[in-house]
């Protein structure tokens, strides 16, 4: 991977799985569908993990920007 | 869902039911009735759920953008 | 209610009595008096509550925005 | 109290006394001096209250508005 | 003290002792040399207190304003 | 190393291992790929440690500038 | 000292060794070698200390100001 930006690399992984971490400790697993600067994150078929355990299946899910510690695509 | 950007996510959750999630772990669940681009919202028929416990039916309410983490439509 | 901006929420709400949840678990009800774009509040015949519990009357009371998570307007 | 703008409240306040909590759950109590639109706060002849107990007459001190809570004219 | 704006006090308190509290407690004692007006503060012949007791003895110190709580001149 | 602005300090740790500690005390470590003005920062071949140990092999990983306490090129 | 402006007290460090004390209670002791107006600062020969104790020579470390409170040249 050869990015000159951060948010370059959150492109390159639009429509792929994603995993995002929040600063709560909640993690949600899901297909990368839109990001803005502020890192504003909308995911599709989404699932909700707590310490490492399914919580709920969402589908489409909006997180706060500011909520997120890191997004990592798989 | 294709959504080039993250409110365009919320946008199409207007007028339908969404889950609101809160940094101090309360859960809103009500009608999506308004939202800006802080993410201050407006749900209306709201209920406010601890733990998964229904506390408080509330009605109308104004929820400030920088307390939330996630938004799900339902 | 049809708003389209979650200000209009707060507007419809002015001169009728509110309840403001705090980040720091206080809750405030009284008149809504006034708010900014930053969500500053200001409330009269104002109450705080802890836990449910009623434990001052305070009159007018200039709440910051950005220690508020909810207005809920009664 | 007619204020179409949450400062109006502060304005109204100076020379007064005034309640400031704290998010750190000080309290402040003193003469309503100055503030400005972040609510940096300047109050005299204050007191530091801490769980109800005074525990620092103060004279002169400035608050930090991200600090504050609320303010309450008394 | 007639102050219309709140740095007013600080610029008061320049060249003398100031007491400023920290949000995690710590305390610093010392002469106010300089401020802005994010409040990042510079104070010379400096003392750190944790708690009410003295723990060290810094002489200039940098104190990033958002960190600040009070500055109360002494 | 003669830097002037602090980021000049991280384009010459570009496409070199880094230690990037989290607010959380989560840590990450891996190959510095890609930074902005607000420290949002991209890294390949990562891993996340926890209290010193290896938790999870992450490939490519964003990284939320304001969840970063410091990064440290190795 | 006779600084009108806080960062010029960081000014007067540059190059000297300083200490700088974190949000979470780190703290990293090194040679100052450049700060900007948010306070992200680097420092050359760095180690990392936790209650007193040298946990981590670091060499150069790049700090988010955001995560600083306090910086003491020494």
């Amino acid at each position: 991977m050869e990015a000159s930006r951060p948010l370059d690399a959150l492109n390159a992984a639009r429509n792929k799985k994603v995993i995002v971490d929040l600063k709560n400790d909640r993690q949600y697993i899901g297909k990368l569908i839109a990001f803005d600067i502020h890192i504003n994150t909308v995911l599709d078929d989404a699932e909700e993990h707590i310490n490492g355990e399914l919580k709920r299946k969402i589908g489409t899910i909006f997180i706060r920007g500011d909520a997120i510690t890191i997004i990592a695509p798989q």
